[in-house]
């Protein structure tokens, strides 16, 4: 396969020295980004397999959602204002029990178009069925982080940890090396530490990281707090979890030593989740202090269950405005911030840095074009504010995810959307019959 | 003409009887519904002149915007991300003393587009030019509660009395009813207490609510305690403004006897405005304390300068994930009453309750189909829900207001959507440069 050509759009490249480029050309060959510059630059002696015409539209990197639990979509509107306990251990444990591996694999492929049609191009996820969700990550062509969710808490903590285990070592680098896989321990107190050091071990044996749950609420480090006499990040960092590369998400109730605990680790990328932290009255969590101390600081969605969608471009308006607001400070988190959280930090606490985030020459050909000729996007004063505070995801045109088309012009090119929907549908249904 | 039947979407009525119908039909004649209901129900011998199918569909009523400055759509993204005080004194307030009529006319086409295609139906504006928006919500079919904004500080003092009492005069009724006048004195530290008394004595004199900014910042709230030596409500309250009808913008910082004040109004409207006040770190609202203590809350977008959008169901979801974090309670603000608030609620802000904010026969036709056929719209769990935490204004299909379909499967039939996006964008482009 030859060249393709995207040009005429300004770039959001979320490089550090040309933030913007006008009048641009995006060259794509193969799964990598050959060019991208200002069109006059192309080399003249190129030719294309492809030319996409941008002009009047906008391209970023694909986004990045750093924190899913992608088949959750099936529980959407399940439950809702609720109090935390009764809507997890009344609503959402009762249900999730009675999921299947069909559920999980029509669930995933439906959260996949969602995220697909909201511009996201990598997701991290952390669930059970976890090969279901990888079927559906190979076949729609989408980017997934995966790991197997281990509770040692329960009958299942011998088996989880087998599950993980064989889960890493059968897709790693799959589709394309589309599939990263990680260990999933679920939370601090579904893990106790003896088996937590269970999972490190595995960890260290197969060189995988570990994507948790950490100081979300604050019942749990009450009751971390109670139980061990120390807060979850400092549990956690005694049985050696820090030594490890590590997705961690939520961090919203973090004490001074947690801090300087977090900024010790080894590798650690944190996934920030403000609209399922404000939806469950979690806390805010504190991110403009992460990222002043220098944190490597993501975006996620969580669940559909606790938020109730998968739209990246919500969840970057929602983390400015929440940090504004937890600060009392309205310069808090600005636009181009909350683009670089949604796209090469959230690439870089996947730990994929080298090769996600930015649009720029050997990175892997993951973008998004928006359409910003929409009433909601003028007058164009500046595309890096209207990204964050005023596009919606259905102003996304296209989306090429390692160099391949699965979106163009709102029509997904790998999947059966009507499809899809109505399985999700029929499963959702008899889910709850069941 | 005939009536007009729209049959087969599950209707959200927003009554608290009857608030959700399945398989149902809808019938306007005129301005007005005439049948809402099970399809089984309908009149055996009605005709139609138009049938509009609507499987899959959710209809709702049409969306009220209880705040808003229209015309600032031109200086969406103009400036963020900074210091209030910068904002406004460097930023917004040096632009808009440039701004023309022209530009006020194209601004306002252009928000009232934007609002169509999100679901309202019915704005309240505060700004100048107001000819300009009145022509503009005359032209497009949209319904707008309009007001000259006055402000006593400035050398135009005089003049803004004069031009607001002429307004209303003006506009009264016109456009077959569709525009209510208010008289639109800023703020209290606009305002001093001898001109908004002259303000009180024409809104006597012509029999006019007032639509006014209150309490936003906690440097609004200081500075006035420091001149007055009480609260900025107490202020306009011993003026006497409450003993005229009231629509009051943000009241984020209520003292209790503020609250007291407010129970004791004659007729007030609250719009609360969640998402500038977080843009703008101003403060979180006692929404939920306002709602149990009986005061009437709508939801506003305040001007696109401070949201970047006009969109209500972003607002919906916004007020009620900060109801939630605010009160550190997940329960806080739940979908139907978040819905209630843009709908029923606003009408009832507005002094309009009897004729707009729910689907009723003999109520004015304001409607709003969403198409529920979406990817991020499934498994269909909750509809309400689904409306307020996933829904996004692109699955806004059609828009009636006052009988007439303004939005027709996502094309506006009342305005050159094309036309108006080159105007806006060529005003905004020759403010800058003027």
């Amino acid at each position: 396969m030859g060249k393709l050509l995207i040009h005429g759009a300004d770039l959001m490249t979320m490089c550090e020295d040309t933030p913007i480029i006008h009048d641009s050309a995006v060259v794509i060959e193969q799964d990598e980004f050959v060019f991208i510059g200002e069109e006059q630059d192309l080399p003249q002696e190129w030719t294309y397999d492809r030319t996409i015409e941008a002009a009047d539209q906008v391209i970023m990197p694909g986004m990045i959602n750093t924190h899913n639990h992608a088949a959750m979509i099936l529980l959407r509107s399940y439950a809702d204002d609720l109090p935390l306990m009764e809507w997890l251990e009344q609503k959402i444990w009762p249900i999730e029990a009675k999921l299947t591996a069909e559920d999980v694999y029509w669930g995933s492929l439906g959260a996949i178009v969602e995220m697909i049609k909201s511009g996201t191009t990598c997701f991290a996820d952390m669930y059970f069925f976890m090969d279901e969700t990888a079927k559906a990550v190979e076949e729609s062509g989408i980017r997934g982080v995966l790991s197997h969710g281990m509770i040692g808490v329960g009958p299942n903590g011998a088996d989880d940890l087998r599950i993980a285990r064989q889960f890493c070592l059968d897709w790693e680098k799959r589709a394309d090396g589309r599939i990263q896989t990680m260990l999933g321990p679920h939370a601090p107190f579904t893990c106790p530490p003896d088996y937590l050091g269970k999972i490190l071990d595995i960890a260290g044996e197969i060189d995988k990281p570990l994507h948790i749950h950490l100081s979300e609420t604050l019942s749990e480090v009450k009751d971390i707090q109670k139980q061990y006499g120390k807060t979850p990040i400092k549990l956690v960092a005694e049985v050696g979890l820090f030594e490890h590369p590590v997705l961690a998400a939520h961090c919203v109730h973090l004490s001074d030593e947690d801090f300087e605990i977090l900024k010790a680790a080894k590798a650690l990328g944190i996934a920030h989740n403000p609209q399922s932290n404000m939806k469950l009255a979690s806390g805010i969590a504190p991110v403009q202090r992460m990222l002043k101390e220098g944190l490597v600081v993501g975006i996620g969605t969580d669940g559909a269950s606790s938020n109730n969608n998968l739209d990246l471009l919500e969840e970057m308006s929602t983390a400015a405005l929440l940090a504004k607001i937890g600060t009392m400070d309205s310069t808090a988190l600005p636009s181009g911030e909350c683009l670089r959280m949604a796209t090469i930090y959230g690439a870089k606490a996947l730990g994929q840095g080298e090769q996600l985030g930015t649009l720029e020459v050997g990175k892997k050909a993951d973008l998004v074009i928006l359409d910003f000729k929409k009433p909601h996007l003028v007058p164009r004063h500046n595309i890096m504010a209207h990204t964050v505070y005023s596009a919606q995801s259905s102003d996304i045109m296209t989306v090429i995810v390692n160099g391949q088309i699965v979106m163009e012009n709102r029509e997904l090119k790998t999947v059966d959307e009507e499809r899809i929907m109505f399985e999700v549908e029929r499963c959702a249904g008899e889910l709850l019959r069941r």
